[in-house]
């Protein structure tokens, strides 16, 4: 997938700055619009099927919520952008879902894009998603890639009658998605911390080539979430320090909560990394040394071998004079003879640690 | 224990933000309330079961020392916040135990959040308590996760006759208790270092893989502590620097005491990550150099035999002439000779130093 | 050449600074000229084979955009210098072609450095063309070794009638170009990523030290790029803070963009040293694994005839009293002996795990 | 040491804060006063046994340089620091002899602490001591915890009649301290030199686990000094900035000197650092180099014998037709034989290089 | 030579700070005075003998340059310091040759250390010779440990009638020697390209563990180097953002292209650490490699003898009952038999590239 992004982005190379090209996965069939509008005193809940129907909605006191599923249809982006007033460059950065996260301060509005990460334990894969939003003094848009749930609590409080939701701003709103969407990193650390015990535990058993794939894969993903949550933790750096009068002071105070998440997912991923590191330092030592053992227990068993082989030949010899040849029981005794070294030996090398 | 925790954080999406709902491992059955009230003519100490009882208590002149063990109960500690004008954000902050040191300058308190940690020698484990402090003008809130004895000897000091404790103010006994909790960080460098030495003993007499993963656990413990502890800095450094007026002037150069032994333990931390690092490195080394010198061993007891073993196999030849065969001692010969060869041999090995 | 580079600038001690001396490669046979005038109403376009040709031309009311290819002839680039009133040091930096990305701010015009990368996959080769931009109010200058390519669009997109572009100023002419550039870096992130896959791809199936080799080539490679964009992103950043009035403030936002992708760039790098150093991991860890399964194999054959050569060198001894030696068939028992030793002993190994 | 420093550290636990209890080391029996007057005029020099002695001298017009040797008695430290008007956390600084290089800034002295060391060149042992200086306008007051000679010049320089040092105030004479220290350190980094040196010449001639230690201990005792004298630099950095008035801007140069000696042993420990890591890497490929060879040698030795034995067996079947059997010289023949198929692999060998 | 210098350094212990005694190697036998006085109109060189030669000649109106070779006589430097003002500081540190790079600037003048570097390619040596710039309003002294030939263009310059340079003032001649300076660190960084291309194919030719040594080595001198060049990016800059009045605007936009080339310089030390980094992984992986593949190239050898000495032993055997053994050409078959095996097998271990 991360190649597929790359070739769209160098497709792209010759069009004119600010073109409406969507470069990423299409991940919904056809763009979807839900509006919520809400007062302390009133709320309505619209599923829309273009823009048509909601221009043919009248506007009421309070915040409006538009939410965009599905974001690569430039056209209707487009004209979203020119019924909110948003710059171009807004449009193209909703469109091209590999941004960085982000805090652009437009005047009239703030624009901010994050990302929510989905993980898969089985296959260490780890999913993107870009969410774009715009924040104005009474509306909030919000743009995804596909339907995830992240918004769908906040939804459901917003429903409930009399909820103290519906007295909340367009800034408390805004804050309220931020920390659902941080609160979702919690998950993704927790589904690393399972790869990370899974292998660990295969390690012990059946290390493999395989595993040491796996490690460094895990490795990767989580040096990449921390980096790309990085320029997050200064996104929230901007936002607290309230150069922009979007947030009011007391909705300032929760933000300060959103950045301590995540800076401790930040340190979660630090850890772990730490974990993995140790994790790849055991498997090389483990397998090397199993090797190891292994080949020095069989060098053990051919040297058991060495001196019985010897005497065997010994009796071989076509000397004319030998001793034991003609006894009866001669055989017997040189029989005995070759365990009893072979036993010595062997009881030699098991008190020097060399059989265990 | 880490894992529990997460898995509770994430439980948590969903909620509304600011739900007061506690975060972490129950370590009190019900919570303990106790309350020492002083100045430098009075002295009271009471045991409070419940927030009625603290209601019911007059008001003295000097500063108010308020403990809480145990933060799972969301009610009781909203009840207390509302009594002392907290902001709801505090109270939850209190409640979810795994917060970063932090300090917090509300206008009519200041809010600090600390740890204590307790490393267990034997299981090379290290558990967290979280302290979270509430400084106002003429009070100061103690909130422990369970009784750890760590400001017994500041109550010890309060209750001794004409004690100079008792004509400080809030600040001061704020003061103590944070220079408390930093002394308390050298019994687990303490720790540590004991552990470290029982591992370093342990590789250079049997080194086994669990050692290695013994010697990169506590790496890993001292790199979170180190981690952990430098926000704590940070916050000392804020403190220090005066921004908030909760602390006197003359309590702010007690304070830089309490940096500097903080950066102390945070240098003490790195030279462990070092001496750590290092360990790793020799028992690598060790593990190495012992099988290769085992195998090598071996490898020159095999060669030791192998002169002998074509002695015999050349006297056992079916030639009708050959020399020895018919002489009387010739068997004898030829066991001395090959004695003679294998004590050659051996004498050579030594000499290279390969049989040491 | 990087070498050929270094000789020839140290080729360049003893020669007063300053000195109009090419270093670098000369990429092009002659200096070519190629000028655009554009205005909303206008648009001109000639290809001139001397200055003489340049001066002969009217000046229009709009922009003037003059490209240079070929950037050896010292001559040439001072008489240019003078026409358009740069300072030597602006045309002894567009001589050097190893210069670092950077901008230089004088009072009549800004004078920018960046660079245009070209990797080849096959032969893990980067070659670089260093580009100069000097942006006047109303003229654009670039000076590039050879033609690339890269502004084509732009010129494109200018002789298109009614083109939007012909209404932009030199500002968004330069941003256009920057923007083309650092697009292009894109197709260089590809290739090394499709090196990267080919390396992986010969590591789990041939492994080679020419493989160690080329991963290390491509690590530097990734590595070296990333210290030369480094700059290119303070450049960029001292461009948006605009300390220049070159810049119009709507221009500025799409700079902002810029910065944004090359910062993109960056961490697609850091992500590319990370696969890399894993792939060295896995590289070392495999090829040390197959010697080892490989010795451990052999040593294992070796061992399963010690048996039975033990027990064929028994039956070769000379006692007059033996067991089976007369038996019709003790030959043939003995046979079967020696191979049911070998194969209980292959199956012990089996289970072991060590044949396979 | 360190562990006992620590165990006192810990043991402070439970005391108030400020309480005088040493912590460290008692390195002195008991303390030791010397007393030095000095004005461009006049000189006089006293050995004190108590404080008693002290208030019985006369104050004279110029500096007055008071040396402690022993810092454990926290009774005379205390009355000296009330005579001298000093904090009581300086007097608490001045006990604890684990203190990381600080200047503090009282408004009518300067407070400093900085630490000499010995390096011990046999036992690759450090051992420090702290040195605090206490900087009036008119006096200056040295705390040392034994007698090292470090300002020994220093009072060699004042005794001489007409020394230059006499003319000179409390700051010059501080400087000369500190520079006098910091030249100290050079010392250090020689012994450490030669220790490296020592262990480089081990490593060649005679690699042991033992050297693997060595080296993991000096290069921690190089990174533990570097750690210690960092915040000297800052320190410096602090006093040369003049944020305090206690420097005259003459002598201000002066300091500035010091600072750069101080970056100077840092650089130089950075060096050995390096140089350390190398030494690492070599002994470990020396020693698996080593074993490697010689395992290599013992199987080719092992290999010559093969095809003997093989042609000693296959002459001493019992085939009832077999050639050379009934030759006079067969057996002569044979052993020709052997001999020449193993000289034959020796020389195959010795050109493929794997005899050497 | 460190060696040697830091010896001297700690042998300064004792002395008064500022007594100016020579640190470092002598490197002339005799100063060496050289003077020319130039300006627009008129240009004078002389070697003088002594101090008094200097006084004797008149000053003329222009830029006057004195170039000391030698720099071990502190009572002739005292002399010179003295006739152009200079601090006892200055004179101290042009006599002490291990000083970092740095700017101090005084009211009347400006004092540059610096350094010139010469790499030895076949012994992988660098030496180094500090360079001491004054440079005043309308004179330049320069302080070199022995001749060089660093400044002979510069001279050449001058010496030309009606030369540019003869135009310039004190701070276009100081630019020019240090962009002579930092030029000649061009060619050090090309020796060192090319001892490490040297390496590279001793390593993939003929790798011992000397060459390891040897690349240990250049990696350090490359630290080495890049760490001292490191201060001398600081004194540019300081200089360059005019501080100071000695430069006037013109000149410094000359010295922001010195500046570029150091930083040039830089990183090509940078791209050498990684290089010389790789190398070492190539080197111990090489090496690692070709024992073995001899190991197993002798495992698989021994394996190949093994089953024919079984079938010689088992026709070896004393059965009176055998196969093949009365047959005429039974020892024939065998010996057929025993090559088909040993055929087989090394096709087999051909196949599985056991034996390339």
């Amino acid at each position: 997938m991360p190649r597929l992004k790359k070739k769209l982005r160098s497709s792209k190379i010759g069009l004119p700055p600010g073109a409406l090209v969507h470069l990423g996965e299409i991940k919904t069939p056809a763009p979807l619009l839900s509006l919520i509008d809400f007062s302390p005193d009133s709320f309505a809940e619209h599923e829309l099927l273009d823009l048509a129907a909601l221009d043919a909605l009248p506007r009421g006191p309070g915040v409006r919520w538009l939410n965009i599923h599905g974001v690569h249809d430039g056209a209707l982006l487009s004209a979203i952008g020119e019924r909110f007033g948003l710059h171009p460059l807004v449009i193209e950065d909703i469109l091209n879902t590999d941004q960085r996260p982000k805090v652009d301060d437009f005047d009239d509005y703030l624009f901010i894009v994050v990302h929510i990460y989905d993980a898969d334990r089985e296959r260490l894969d780890v999913t993107t998603d870009q969410i774009s939003l715009v924040i104005g003094r009474d509306f909030v848009l919000t743009f995804q890639e596909r339907p995830t749930g992240t918004f769908a609590p906040i939804r459901q409080r917003l429903r409930a009658e009399k909820s103290p939701m519906r007295r909340v701003g367009s800034d408390y709103l805004a804050y309220s998605m931020l920390d659902s969407i941080v609160d979702s990193y919690f998950t993704v650390i927790e589904r690393f911390s399972e790869s990370a015990e899974d292998l660990e535990e295969e390690i012990l058993n059946n290390p493999q080539t395989k595993t040491l794939q796996q490690i460094h894969e895990l490795k990767r993903h989580v040096m990449r979430l921390r980096r790309t949550l990085w320029p997050l933790r200064e996104t929230l750096t901007t936002l607290y320090h309230g150069q922009s009068d979007f947030f009011r002071p007391e909705t300032l105070l929760y933000l300060r909560d959103v950045y301590d998440h995540t800076v401790h997912v930040l340190e979660s991923l630090e850890d772990q990394r730490d974990l993995l590191t140790g994790l790849l330092d055991i498997y090389l030592t483990t397998v090397s040394n199993r090797v190891n053992v292994e080949v020095r227990l069989l060098t053990v068993v051919a040297t058991l071998f060495m001196p019985a082989t010897l005497i065997s030949g010994i009796f071989g010899m076509n000397f004319h004079t030998m001793p034991w040849l003609d006894q009866p029981n001669g055989f017997w005794q040189t029989l005995a003879l070759m365990a009893g070294v072979a036993i010595s030996m062997t009881l030699v090398f098991w008190n020097r640690r060399l059989l265990r």
